[in-house]
């Protein structure tokens, strides 16, 4: 397994050169994320991840989970890392002060996010469920019920979960079949079965609180009639055992050492969180939050094949360069002399770095939504996370896959050896681009939902940034061809738009013909935006040239090499919806 | 795991209506190859797959193959198939009649190879590595050798391996370490120890036969001093042990059924085969059909996989199609009424079936290769072959790899899970890529040695082809516009050859910063000319006018939506070496 280093130097140059986090911190009066704070969340965060959560990943994916009789117990020490993490009161963070946390910017929770992530998925499963679980009860719960789950659940005593998913539903969750009774007490009677329930059950924490999607008795059809309901392990008030039962956990491609289960409820006692028939939006309260962090899985899992790859490209010896030998002394010269594995890496390095850049922009997006006192920057931040989270999930995951498989691809043969453990990192990944909403999904609500769905205004929000930033830097000495060339990307984006929009009126399925392609295309001009941002303020700071060096090259490959990919994007966009649906389903397999 | 049908209705396509097999075949005077012939293998071929291989592919993955002190324990029903594949002599299909051999032209091999590895990747590794070794033998061997040896391995008595690869080299075969060293009787001792060894050791068959590289104490340095060895298991005449004994076997990522061993060779009895210091030329002559062989898995994981997603896209209810209800009397409709489902089923589809077709076309110019009476006819077949050969290796991988992963996403949260068994497809796809030469060194093989190597005549006798092809087409009524678009992308091919041999040049990692997508580029062209062919083969027949319908809407697809992809490869092709070249190696990861 690569040994993870967290990438503190390319982390400070964001924080510090790119998005002038401190700025931004002082600007919504979030006093407590002063930059010595920051500084210690980055160093003592990578301590752990590093000592702790890394030396963990390969075993707990080769031990996994393991089930006997409804009870599941996690790889040999996760549970101790887990405690240790709450010890360090890691668990808290982000969280509010009136249950026990901390009360750091969510930027700084996903900040260390990406370092747990990146050196364990699985175990960050574990933490990561149970902040979705807490946001949930912090938006929706009443005082009564924020009082008797946060405070636990912020100190790491308790987890929590999400159960959406049923056997025969995930994307289509008006299907569910889980069913809620209201009960004498005000409490109701859950019933039903939650499959890919993760960190559903497990050893690391006293109790684990689900929160559930069910229907009431009287519901209407559809998803207007899910409600969302706390139900507990263990009783708050008495410590029963509630009728909530683990049945199995899956064997899976990987995320082994998180354990995906399936939930059986036999009544179990729970409480409605929000309003009745509104669980859905309870949910989408906390989806860009959630979706940035399965986005960030790409990155996260990017980053730790990156890691490996550039160690072994440096030290693995085979044939010579083609313009002469580079290490005569050796047997060989390293492949990273290699134009081929050097397109392998870079590639790797431009995907990870701009989605970095992308993760802490729309990380400084989620600060504003929650903190600024400004509703009209408010409303600016909510618009912009709006349209840039879907991106965010699926580009992300999209190419994070992609890294880790070139990753894979560097070690040659070793690559797909378990010991190396690169292709572990891909089996880890595969699940990003499916879970939390399939890419297709993201991209149907970017293009469907947001982009038309708004006339276009969401676009805009975003292009408009992106005019400014090319107009301000047109006449950048080293830079302007590129910034050229997003220019005019950025105003075919508006004219594709328009041709899809004109398109959808006429006939609906040019939305979802046109919607996967759309998202990588939007994705790739956000990445430039991105990546120019961060070559001109490479430059910008005197600290460092080789950093700006490579920053430049890096920027410089990815407007070459990667961005043209933009072509094949549109053209397939442009392609429509004919050749899709022209073919009589039952003439796809004719034997 | 799909229950995988072999795709007969397709290969008979291939077979009679675009291909001609038959007249191919009594061209070349191989009447044993009658249609009646042609037609018991795809009948008799596909039930044993369907029936005896394919229920043993997921078992054997999750099974995997276990070591004990030297034993290899292959998984349950594995030894018991082998059996019955030999005595269903499909084991001498394609081998010399002179050893015992049926004498079929290595193109119906290969038919069989399809429906072998589509059904258990893992499985066709004893047969696919004994082939291998056959071929060896039959091309360098001495009579006396191939009497010893081909008699048993063509019965399937005994099997055999290839051992190139070892810890330190892989790509780079002339760091090799393995010696062997004369002997007084005229056989060598061979010490060393080789990994990767695909059935290097397991419970199959009685004895194996290893052809091993290695060097004699006074050969060459490099690749001009390695020779060839066979070292078997057990002595043919003594039938005692020999000094070869299997270390220890590799923990995968896929492909888990087959053992892949260390071998470690004591001082092993070996026999020189070929000429001393010749031995990579032996491999050589055997590389245009065990690539092809690797290709097909690409071909054969994707169809796996297609034939698990189409089913499961029209099982599976989700949602409303974006038109209206497309299944109002069901909770849901089917999720093959979505677009973006469709776009993946599509591409799996077009991808496998012009893969198909390009193992099909490629397997015939080797039957003339080996079976013409005509020396400018071989030529020319040979001239192909090795122009197209890494062509088929590395793309026929690469977008395999893509098909699985389609497969997958179309599961949603279930191609996760391995029960479903879409999973262990792209786990077992992922080697493919890196195998046999890894796709990258596939592509300078292609740009370096064939392409340019040749001035680019090996290029030219395909695009010629393409012309006449497109000229005599250039009016059909329903695709000529596809013939124009085909046409275009000939001619432009030969440009960007120019314009890349122009800057290789001056510049030798010009070469390697553009071979890949260069081979990619390449690839689509070739599978645009071969879907036109299928295209217009479909419309010619009438018998059956929804798979004529069927081929043309997928043509279709494949042009619009696939096609595409090569302005991108093309753009990154002309984008140079300096983009990859600039970064000194230890500015890629600055900490």
């Amino acid at each position: 397994m690569p040994e993870y280093k967290a990438p503190l130097r390319d982390m400070r140059f964001l924080i510090d050169n790119v998005f002038d986090f401190h700025g931004h911190y002082a600007a919504l009066g979030a006093t407590d994320a002063s930059p010595d704070m920051v500084s210690a969340i980055l160093e003592e965060g990578a301590k752990f991840c590093e000592n702790v959560l890394s030396p963990l990943n390969r075993s707990g994916d080769e031990e996994g989970c393991h089930f006997d009789n409804g009870v599941v117990t996690t790889p040999k020490g996760f549970k101790e890392a887990f405690a240790q993490y709450v010890e360090g009161g890691w668990h808290g963070v982000a969280a509010d002060p009136a249950y026990g946390g901390q009360g750091l910017p969510l930027s700084l929770g996903l900040v260390l996010s990406e370092m747990i992530g990146s050196s364990n998925t699985s175990w960050g499963m574990y933490p990561g469920l149970t902040h979705g679980a807490m946001s949930a009860i912090h938006a929706h719960g009443t005082e009564e019920q924020k009082t008797t789950y946060l405070n636990k659940l912020t100190a790491g005593e308790w987890t929590g979960t999400m159960c959406l998913t049923e056997a025969h539903c995930g994307t289509d969750l008006g299907l569910i079949k889980t069913r809620a009774v209201p009960q004498a007490d005000g409490s109701y009677a859950v019933t039903g079965s939650k499959i890919f329930i993760s960190a559903g059950e497990h050893d690391m924490s006293a109790n684990i609180i689900h929160l559930v999607l069910a229907k009431l008795p009287d519901a209407p059809a559809g998803t207007k009639g899910i409600s969302l309901f706390i139900v507990p392990k263990f009783h708050a008030d008495t410590g029963a055992r509630n009728a909530v039962h683990c049945g199995s956990i899956e064997h899976k491609m990987g995320i082994k050492a998180s354990a995906t289960c399936v939930l059986n409820f036999d009544g179990a006692k729970g409480f409605l969180i929000g309003e009745a028939n509104k669980g859905l939006n309870c949910m989408f309260t906390m989806m860009n939050h959630a979706r940035l962090g399965t986005g960030m899985q790409g990155l996260c899992n990017g980053e730790a094949s990156f890691q490996g790859a550039i160690k072994y490209a440096n030290d693995r010896l085979q044939m010579r360069s083609l313009t002469g030998a580079k290490a005569p002394d050796k047997a060989a010269d390293p492949i990273i002399v290699h134009p081929d594995v050097r397109r392998m890496l870079l590639t790797m390095k431009a995907f990870n770095e701009g989605n970095r850049a992308l993760t802490y922009f729309t990380a400084q997006l989620l600060d504003t939504a929650h903190l600024s006192s400004d509703a009209a920057q408010r409303q600016e931040a909510e618009d912009l996370l709006a349209f840039l989270t879907p991106i965010c999930k699926a580009f992300m995951t999209e190419t994070g896959l992609e890294v880790t498989n070139h990753g894979m691809q560097v070690f040659g043969g070793h690559g797909f050896i378990r010991e190396w453990g690169m292709e572990q990192l891909v089996r880890d990944c595969r699940i990003a681009p499916i879970y939390e909403g399939t890419n297709g999904i993201q991209a149907l609500d970017l293009l469907g939902r947001k982009v038309l769905g708004s006339q276009g205004k969401l676009l805009r929000g975003f292009t408009r940034i992106v005019h400014k930033f090319c107009a301000a830097n047109a006449e950048h000495p080293q830079l302007m061809a590129h910034v050229e060339q997003l220019n005019q990307l950025n105003q075919q984006w508006g004219e594709l738009t328009l041709k899809v929009g004109m398109a959808a009126m006429k006939n609906p399925d040019e939305v979802g013909a046109a919607a996967v392609d759309y998202l990588m295309y939007s994705g790739y001009i956000i990445l430039a935006y991105l990546w120019l941002r961060m070559a001109i303020a490479a430059q910008a700071q005197v600290d460092d040239a080789e950093f700006a060096k490579a920053k430049l090259a890096t920027c410089d490959f990815y407007f070459k090499r990667l961005l043209p990919r933009t072509a094949t994007h549109r053209a397939a966009v442009e392609a429509g919806s004919e050749c899709l649906m022209s073919l009589p389903a039952e003439a796809f397999a004719l034997l």
